[in-house]
Parts: structure tokens; C-alpha cells; sequence
């Protein structure tokens, strides 16, 4: 008589087993994605199943009523205590004694896949690198008296398969005592990257393992808590880099590291404080302890990369603009600062394109995931510096280019940063050149019943919608000049010196207006970021785009058409410019939750070609065509057929103006 | 033509290379141990070789003049600057030209071994686990923007054969630094034992890297700083171990540890800042930087060992003694408090090989390798437990004994601490009954000139030889009571309540006496150590013993003849019981400057057989017997051909007069 057939479904694994197997076993043998925490014992319930019964001419198979052995005492008690859903089994408990079909439910699944609600960033798989495996570790013997931490090392050998893992000195330390609080049964947290274990727990955890993705940008920290089973967040927040205090922007903490002796060291210290602080709160948000945190990924641009890892930045501020390290780094998570995490918690930093380009860059690359489609992508997250990564499946081109803080609000006569009072959104009738505007922390626009905020100023993403709708009004010209009252119409054009602004808003004495000052700081950072994009199309051979993604929190507050009226960007279908949204956050979490994308994003590093801007000769010369607003030279055809740009021009008038009044 | 035949001696390796090889070259590829630092660019001159001239028959090599290059500019160079022997060439110069001899003179062999004085300890082989390497790094190109870690990395592999060196991030945060220092070029210290870049500086170092081994002892800490290349020790010294204000003997620790919250890590903080303040002062004394260290090993005992590690020892004061971890420990050196050191310096823990065996005992049976002997050896470490060694190329079996502190000049009415004052030999006149001793602080003895020194009680090794020489003096009888005058002869015995006392030394009113007391507890403590070693003689099936080596601080101090009069130790050849000095240090050593030392002694802790004499009826049978002075049954064959011990009896008269009073 033959063995029974066992067919797994949705895998479609099948093989035959002998009368008694167990489901576990089956399921492990033929490499069956089934869970299992307690190795088997019958008390994590991670190991559910549901058996098929009748025909499955699919799969070839009928399934009688006594398929698997009966309901048992461990099934029926867990049953009690927790509830089992109607037709499903443990794994561990049902044996096989017929044809059977079972289904693994994706709860049950380790490796299961978690669509997100965000269609335009790759799908999450769950591939966590640390799991939680339950041991029954040896009692310490007099006549063989090896170490509890040797016992232990040998109960995941014989339990779970795992050699040679690492237990760090932290973990060591209070060893003794979770041993023996959970009568030498607990539940370790292994790091199955590196095999190391990063924390224990006495007893059966039945609580997942939680993940922390940290975002670490210059100007706010954004951290996902997550759970490592289901991949879950738990809990999402922000916090202020309080290296603000330093420097607003990175060239400036750079330059303090430079003039301050152990001013680097400051910085370090100060963002390492605020990383903890907000693994506590975050904890104290999902209503747990940050010590339930086995693990952390940090993305960040590099200067923020090396004063995390406690690294002088300085080789960052000058050519050749030297990384300390690139690779991707494994590190304790108490070395970067988590010192309320698991003692043994650990730490994994995605790799640096470049100098100027981080692992904020691979992040969002990793998310995006350019390399597996077709389309040639343009991939711009906007900050101080641009990090721009173009290319499809053929290969793909990175560099950065220094576009200055202006788009963050600063060098802006009005400007400042996203916060409540800031202008955030611009809309100017072009008939009337009459404005109305949103600011942060108010839901209604200036025009509509319900504005009631006090405006302090505009931020980024206000200038730049305040510059296109300009342009798109006629109040300037492609040169980027504004007219005067007279060549507009609108007395909000108001004479400045030798040249216009545009009044913006006013209320009794304070107003905010866009001066040409703020137009040439705008066209300065837009120029430099069209031509390290247009740059890489150069270097790839290509001149048309089929998709550009803004990215970074910055580029999820950019309107498209905005950002291409203003030529930021080089044209592009309009739908198919769009905001990836946190995309370097999306990133830290895959690289938390699934193994295979941190092997990913290593090996994508290590392909994309970098092209450095600044010895590029090409890059001046397409930086001053791109002064122009668009641009001087080519054509935006999709940004044409979308929208009509008024053929304005004041600058002959006002030169000639000037030039007539000099000869005067 | 064939090529020509190139012989190396002291290994006799040979081989045929093509006209032109570097010397080095033909070294490295046939597997000859020649140093080389800098790789073989003529800078470090550690490669140095010495060719012969004329006929070899033993080697069937006949060398003419030119079997080698002519001496190059290179070489010129460096005999100018530094100076090489005669006849000496460097081998990364001088390249083969016809069949040749070469000699490689044991400074140029990495390998080489380093034969001790003290006879008694295995010889010491170098073969370090941190090694120097010469790279020279590619600079930073903007066009392949890899890290200067990375561009390292690839340095060590390509001019090293050194693939996945880890830099750990201490290192990394100087790393810039050093590099621009250096102008690309830089010394690290590599340890291969875990693949691990402990330390970096610019240029070609000429000094040798450093390490430090450490005993680690409940009352004082010895350590060594030793030149890793030749293994010479550059500084010697100790310090007390601070912890002894927490406790004396390492069970008022674990009590100290038990009754009083956060009082492990009170002592883990002590015994770290020790450690580090020892490691700074041996620098200076050796006129070098403690940053200069990159490697430390420590040995201790198993109690010492969590201490340092910052683990409680509450377990190791309750059977079953269970240790959190038992196998060699690899881990910063920081981790362990040596914050002066290299900032990568590792630091290697000896294993333990149970939970009162620690790795100080494995460091002394590393050291005295009795597993590669014939001779039935018998390696007592006496301190407050003795850690106990048995065996032969046969096998090996330890235990410990509950000695107590006696041995330790503790428990004893005059006893104190070895230190200045305290009376350390004895010797009485069996005729007069007279004593003379000496005192720690003056090399006269007590009745020669010149002894001149405030006495202030007796130590360890002073209460053994006295209690032995009263026994050898007919003073003491077998079974450990003290006579009265009358029955000595001598009015140094003084009747003290219903025992008596033998006055040692007075002056004045203050007096040193040995009571009954004091013999009682000496009994206890040497009737422990007895069985113990007879314990593990019934479990080897062994009835005599052909070496005994006593080892530890105290070993070296304790006179062979009258620890056999005590009946401490079984009966042995009497020019067979040895002092092995400082073993636990020299062990330290030698896994400090020979890898394969630690491969030896983990490979032979696993294969000790650990005997518990807890738990053994055995052992308790033995401890009975033992009490008296030197046994009750044993023979002592090899003792009694030496000495002739009075057949005195005290207690039949004694026992008498007190039975007599009690009746009248």
C-alpha cells in the first residue's frame, strides 16, 4: 500500500508521507511556508491549517472525513482558550492518515505577501530577518557543567537547525535569570541576517516581535513601529533632527563639525537622543515597551549616515566628497544610540549610492523598484541636495545635484519651513491675477468660509506653486522676470528697486510677497535639479521620460503640474508624474520585514552607475538652458498640451527701461 | 633548461621557480614562514633572509655567487638607514637567478617560537592573532564613489589574501582621518582569529602592536604587556583588585552580589576601571600609548569572569554552580572596560571549564600541558576553592575544593594578607624547638643580621610551613594537637584554655602564636584540597602520582616539602613537586601571542571530565582520612624517605588529663 498523498495549497507542494505524519512535518519537508514559533509543541497556534474535504480534480485528489487523525486534547484546550475558526487544525497536532489536501491560510504563512494600500511602491513581502523561536533549554548539570549559554546554543541546534548563533554580551547578562523565571523554556528573537540573538523572553512569547523603520531625514526623523510577524505598524510618528540647532541645512552642520571641535560628536549625540526618544514613544503609543524592539533599519541621506554612526562629516563637504563606508552596515542597535531597545537588538543601515546620493536614495529605489519595469523612471527626491536616480530593467544612473535649500523654504524672502502658518498651496486667477492659497494647519482655502489661521510665511511647496501659477497668470515671463503693475493689470505687482514683486497676501502692515529675488533662488534650484536629471537622460542615451516619481515627504506636497510648469523636472506624460509618498520610509520597512530586500538593495547599489555633477561639463551648460521657465530650449509637449503659458515678456521693456534711463 | 631549485631552511621546503622570482614570492607560494609587513615593498625589513654559499649535500644544492640578484638600491637604502647583517638580503628583493640555499634567521619567521626560561611551562610559539599589514588604499574617485572602508577592504584582499575584514565602527569613525594622514597608505591590525580590524595608523608603522595579557585574581590582577610580534613582555605588573572592598573571598561577593541590588554592577564597574588603569599605567611604564594595545586576553575565575563580564555570579554561589556561559569569549575589548585601548582592540577570555574551575585553571593546564605528557600530573591552583587538575596524554579530569580562605592567611588568629610585615617562611630547630622566619619586606632571616622590619602577622604560606614544622619538630602529633611544655620541652607551648598554643614571635606585649585554633583550620582547608586530588585519582583509577605542580601567586610560594609534611597533596617524588609560578599568566600569554594556543585549550576544556566533590560520597570519606598530619592511612612512601616525622602523641595524655578532671 502506498503512502498517503499530501497536497499543500496555495503552494501546490505534494508528496507522500507515511500514516501518522505530522502536517508540521509534511509541511517542512517539502518546503511548505508554514509558521511555527513553538517548534512543534503545540502552544504557539502559528501552525494553523485548514484540511480540504471532498473531489479536487485540480490536484488529483479525493479527501475522505478521515483524512487526518481526530481532533485532539492539545487542539480542543487551545480551542477553549483562544477559539480555533471552524474546520481548522494544528499542524503539529493533526497527523495524516489519508489522501488530504490542506490549505496553509496566509496567517499561518511566515512568508507571506502584504499588498499595500499604496499602488505606486512594490509589494511587501514578510521575510523578516529576526524570528521568534521557543526553546526548552537543558538544566545545568554538575558532572557536564557546560554554560547556560552553551545549552541554550544547543537547544537551537537540535530544536530549530540554527548553528553557531550568536549571543551578544548584553543578552549574556540577564540570561540566567529569563532562563530560570521561565523554568528553562523561553522564547528567543534570532537575527537569522547575521545569527545573532537579540533578545529573550521567558517562556511562550505569544507576542509578536516588533521592528522599528526609521526615515532620518535632516530636517525630521519619521519611524515606523512595525510588527515583525504580520509586518504591521503598530505605531507611526515624527520628530524635529534636533540637529536643527546646529544648522538648518547639511552643508551647514557640515561646516560646524569643521569649525567646532567636538562638534560633530555633539551632533551624534543629540540625534542618537532623539532616536530613542522616539522608539519610546512610539512604544508608548502601541501600548507596549520599547525594549520589545529586536531590531532597527535606518535610511538617511549620508551626511545624516555618518554623524548617526558618530563619523566626521567633513570628507562629505569637499571633493571627492568621500564616504567613510558605503556597504550596507549590521551593526548593535545600542551602538547607534537605541539604547532602549532589546539589549541585543541590532541595527541595519542600507548602503550609500554615493556622497551625495544615500541610503535614503536606495531606499526610495529599493521601493520604487525601477530596476524590474520597463518604463525609463525618473526618480527625484527633493532636499537640499537632489537625489536623482533614472533608468529601467536595462541599468539604471544616479547623482545628485546641489539645488540649495530654497525649495525648503529658505533663501526665500517669505520663506520658511512646513509648519502651521505657512502658505502651502497657490492658485492665481489668470483674469483677475487675483491669489488664494491653503496654509498648513487650516483645511479651508483663503477664499473659502472657515479660513481662520494666522499666516506666517510660505514653505516649499507654496513658492513653488506660487512661481508656476505666476507664470501660468502671466504675471512673469519665461525669463523669469515679473511685470509691473502697468504690463499685468494687477496693482499686486509692485516696484521694488529696480524690479517687481508680487503681493501674495497682506494684512494691515504685513504682507507676504514673491519678490524677483525669491524667482532667482527658485530658477537656481530648479535649474540644478532639471539638469542632473537631464544629465543622467545624457548618459543613458534617452530624451523622453515614461514616468517621474517625486519622492521624499517634501516631493508627496509637490503638485506635478506645478513642478513641471516651473520645469523642474524635464517633461513628462502628467499622469505619470506622481508623488511616492514616503518612499524612503516604505523602503526601511521592506528592509525590515523581508530578508531578500536588503540582498536586493545591496546588490541594486552596487549596479547603479554614479555620475558626479559637479566635474560634468554638460551639467553647466544644461543648467543654464534650464534657467528659463521651463525652459529655453526644449519643448515640454505633455506640459503643452495640459496647459497654455502666456507669451509674456517684460524683461526687453525693462531693460530697455533701465538702459534708457542710464543714457538719460 | 629547468628552473632553478630554491631550498628554504630551517623548514627544508624547496621548490623550482622561474629566473626572477622574488625570493618572498617562492616563500610565500611553497608555504615558508617568512614575515613580511609592508607586503614586499622594501619598507618594513621584516623578510630579511640569509643565502648560503657553496655545496649542500645534506640538500644536493651546490650555490654559486650569483644564485641571487644583485644587491639593489632598495637594499642599499635600508642598509644605509638601519643597518642589515652581513650576508643578510631582503627577501622581497633579492630575486632567484640559480639553485640556492636560503636561510630564513628565526627574527624574520612569523612563527617562530620562543623558548622559556622557567623550564617547567611549555614553550612559547608566536603566531599571533592580530598582525600587522602595510596597504596601500585607492583613492576616493567621484565616478566610483565606494567608501573609504570599502576601497580598504579591497586593499587587504587584493595585497593580503584578507577577505570580508569587518571594521568595526570604532574604527570606522577615525578611518578618514588616518588614511588623508597616511596619504593612502596605513598600517592596520588585523585579527585573524574573527576577521577583524582592530586598529589603524597612518603610513608604515614601525612599532609592534601590542597586547595585554591579564590574570585576573580575586585579590590581585596581574598583567603583562607583551610586543606581539616577538612576544617579549615590555611591562609586567599588578594591581589590587578593587573588588575586595565588596568582599574578601569571591563568596562574600556573590553574597555582596545577592543582598544588595545593583551591587554586581558595582563591582563590574570597579574591576573594568582596574583593568583599564593597569593597562595605562604598564603603557607608560613601557613608554608607550595604551592605545597602542589591540589585543587582550584574560584569564580568571569563574566568579571574576561574570564580574568583568557584567553578569551576576548570584548562580555560581548555589549548586548546581551554574555558569551563564562557559566557552572562550571573543568580544571588544571595551566591552570588558579596556576604554584606553585601540578603539577596535578585541579582547579573548580563556574558556571555564565548570562553575568553580575557572579559566585561570584552564590557562595553567594550557600552560603545563599535562595532556601531552606521560607522567600522571597532578595541577593544584590553591586560592579560597583550589581548582584541581588530573591526567595524562590520556585524559584529564578537574574538579575544585572548598579549601576556604585559610590557605589565605585568613580564619587564622594572626593571619593577614601576603604583604609587607607578614612572616612567610618558618623554620623550627627540632632540637631546641626554637623558631626563625622571615617576613615579607626583609631578606634576612629572623636570627641574622640585618633583620630589621615591623612584624605584623603571618600569611599563607608562612601558617603552612609553620604547622609543618611544628609537626616535623615533634611539637605537633599526627592528629593535629599541640603539646603542652611539659610534654615539648619547650615554654614557646602555652597552655590556652584547654588547648595550647605555640608562640611564634613576641615582642613586648604583642606576640604571634600558632593556637589550636589556627591548626584546626588548616586541617579543614588542607584535608579539602587532600581529597579533592585523591577524588580524582579514585576516578582516573590512579594510586600514585609522578609530578605535582602547584600554581597560582600563592603555588610559587609554598615550600614542596612542608605541603607534604601538611599532607596538602598526596605523596609524591619529592623534586617532582613543582612551582609552576604565575601559570594562569604565562597561559594568558600564550593565547595571546599563539593562535593555536586557543584552539589548543578550547579543544581541551571540552575533553576535561569535570568531577563535582559536592555531590560525591567519595570525596567526604577522603576529607576524614585527610585530617590528620600528614593522613591517618596513607603511606607517604616518597615523604618518609626524606624526612622522619616524631612519633609524638598529645591527645591520649591530653584527652586523659581533661577526662581525669572532668571525673575528679
Amino acid at each position: 500500500m502506498t503512502d498517503p498523498l499530501v497536497v499543500f495549497t496555495p503552494s501546490g507542494k505534494r508528496g507522500r508521507f507515511p500514516v501518522g505524519t505530522p502536517v508540521l512535518t509534511a509541511a517542512r519537508q517539502l518546503g511548505v511556508d508554514l509558521d511555527s514559533v513553538c517548534g512543534g509543541r503545540g502552544i504557539c497556534s502559528k501552525c494553523q491549517v485548514q484540511p480540504g474535504q471532498g473531489e479536487f480534480p485540480k490536484f488529483g485528489i479525493t479527501v475522505t472525513g478521515d483524512a487526518l487523525s481526530a481532533f485532539n486534547s492539545v487542539e480542543a484546550r487551545y480551542d477553549e482558550k483562544r477559539g480555533l475558526k471552524p474546520g481548522r487544525r494544528l499542524g503539529c497536532q493533526a497527523t495524516i492518515q489519508g489522501d488530504v489536501l490542506i490549505d496553509v491560510p496566509a496567517e499561518s504563512q511566515l512568508h507571506r505577501q502584504v499588498i499595500r494600500k499604496d499602488a505606486s511602491s512594490a509589494p511587501m513581502r514578510m521575510d523578516p530577518a529576526t524570528r521568534l523561536h521557543f526553546v526548552t533549554v537543558e538544566q545545568p548539570d554538575m558532572d557536564a557543567p557546560t554554560g547556560d549559554a552553551e545549552r541554550l546554543r544547543t537547544a537551537l541546534r537540535d530544536q530549530w537547525d540554527l548553528d553557531g548563533v550568536t549571543i551578544p554580551l548584553p543578552v549574556l547578562q540577564e540570561l540566567q535569570t529569563v532562563l530560570r523565571k521561565g523554568d528553562w523554556q523561553a522564547t528567543v528573537a534570532v537575527n537569522h541576517d547575521e545569527g545573532i540573538l537579540a533578545a529573550i523572553w521567558p517562556g511562550l512569547r505569544e507576542a509578536p516581535a516588533l521592528g522599528l523603520a526609521i526615515d532620518l531625514g535632516s530636517t525630521t526623523i519619521a519611524a515606523h513601529l512595525c510588527d515583525l510577524a504580520t509586518g504591521e505598524v503598530r505605531a507611526s510618528g515624527g520628530a524635529m533632527n534636533p540637529q536643527i540647532r546646529f544648522g538648518e541645512d547639511l552643508m551647514s552642520r557640515v561646516s560646524y563639525a569643521m569649525m567646532n571641535p567636538g562638534g560633530s560628536d555633539e551632533m551624534t549625540a543629540a540625534v542618537r537622543l532623539a532616536l530613542d526618544e522616539l522608539a519610546r514613544t512610539l512604544s508608548d503609543e502601541a501600548g507596549t515597551d520599547p525594549s520589545e524592539i529586536v531590531e532597527t533599519v535606518v535610511v538617511c541621506n549620508p551626511v545624516m549616515h555618518h554623524l548617526l554612526l558618530g563619523i566626521d562629516p567633513t570628507e562629505l563637504g569637499q571633493a571627492p566628497f568621500a564616504l567613510a563606508t558605503s556597504d550596507a552596515l549590521r551593526l548593535g542597535a545600542a551602538e547607534i544610540g537605541l539604547i532602549s531597545a532589546a539589549p541585543g537588538a541590532r541595527a541595519y543601515l542600507l548602503p550609500c549610492i554615493a556622497g551625495h546620493v544615500g541610503a535614503d536614495a536606495a531606499a526610495v529605489t529599493l521601493a520604487q523598484a525601477p530596476d524590474e519595469a520597463e518604463e525609463m523612471t525618473l526618480i527625484v527626491d527633493v532636499g537640499t541636495n537632489a537625489e536623482i536616480v533614472l533608468g529601467n530593467r536595462n541599468g539604471l544612473l544616479a547623482c545628485s545635484s546641489p539645488t540649495g535649500p530654497a525649495f525648503e523654504g529658505a533663501q526665500i524672502s517669505a520663506g520658511q519651513r512646513a509648519a502651521p502658518g505657512a502658505i502651502e498651496r497657490v492658485r492665481i486667477d489668470p483674469e483677475t491675477k487675483e491669489p488664494r492659497f491653503r496654509v498648513i494647519g487650516c483645511d479651508a482655502w483663503s477664499d473659502e468660509p472657515g479660513f481662520d489661521v494666522e499666516v506666517t510665511g510660505i514653505c516649499g511647496s507654496g513658492i513653488i506653486e506660487a512661481v508656476a501659477e505666476m507664470r501660468m497668470a502671466g504675471l512673469l515671463d519665461a525669463s523669469g522676470l515679473i511685470g509691473s503693475a502697468e504690463a499685468t493689470g494687477t496693482e499686486r505687482c509692485i516696484l521694488e528697486g529696480r524690479t517687481h514683486s508680487y503681493r501674495l497676501w497682506a494684512d494691515g502692515d504685513r504682507e507676504i510677497r514673491v519678490t524677483q529675488g525669491d524667482i532667482r533662488a527658485i530658477q537656481l534650484a530648479k535649474s540644478a535639479l532639471y539638469a542632473g536629471a537631464r544629465l543622467l537622460m545624457d548618459e543613458a542615451g534617452v530624451e523622453t521620460l515614461d514616468r517621474v516619481t517625486l519622492a521624499g515627504a517634501f516631493g508627496a506636497h509637490i503638485s506635478p503640474l506645478h513642478a513641471m510648469v516651473l520645469g523642474m523636472i524635464p517633461d513628462a506624460p502628467l499622469d505619470k508624474v506622481t508623488s511616492a509618498g514616503n518612499a524612503a520610509g516604505h523602503g526601511a520597512r521592506m528592509a525590515l520585514c523581508d530578508r531578500s530586500a536588503r540582498h536586493r538593495v545591496e546588490t541594486l547599489v552596487r549596479k547603479i552607475r554614479k555620475v558626479e555633477t559637479a566635474v560634468a561639463p554638460r551639467f553647466q551648460e544644461h543648467f543654464v538652458a534650464a534657467n528659463a521657465i521651463p525652459h529655453a530650449s526644449a519643448a515640454f509637449p505633455h506640459l503643452l498640451a495640459e496647459v497654455t503659458l502666456p507669451r509674456v515678456s517684460f524683461g526687453a521693456a525693462a531693460e530697455g527701461g533701465r538702459r534708457r534711463r542710464r543714457r538719460a
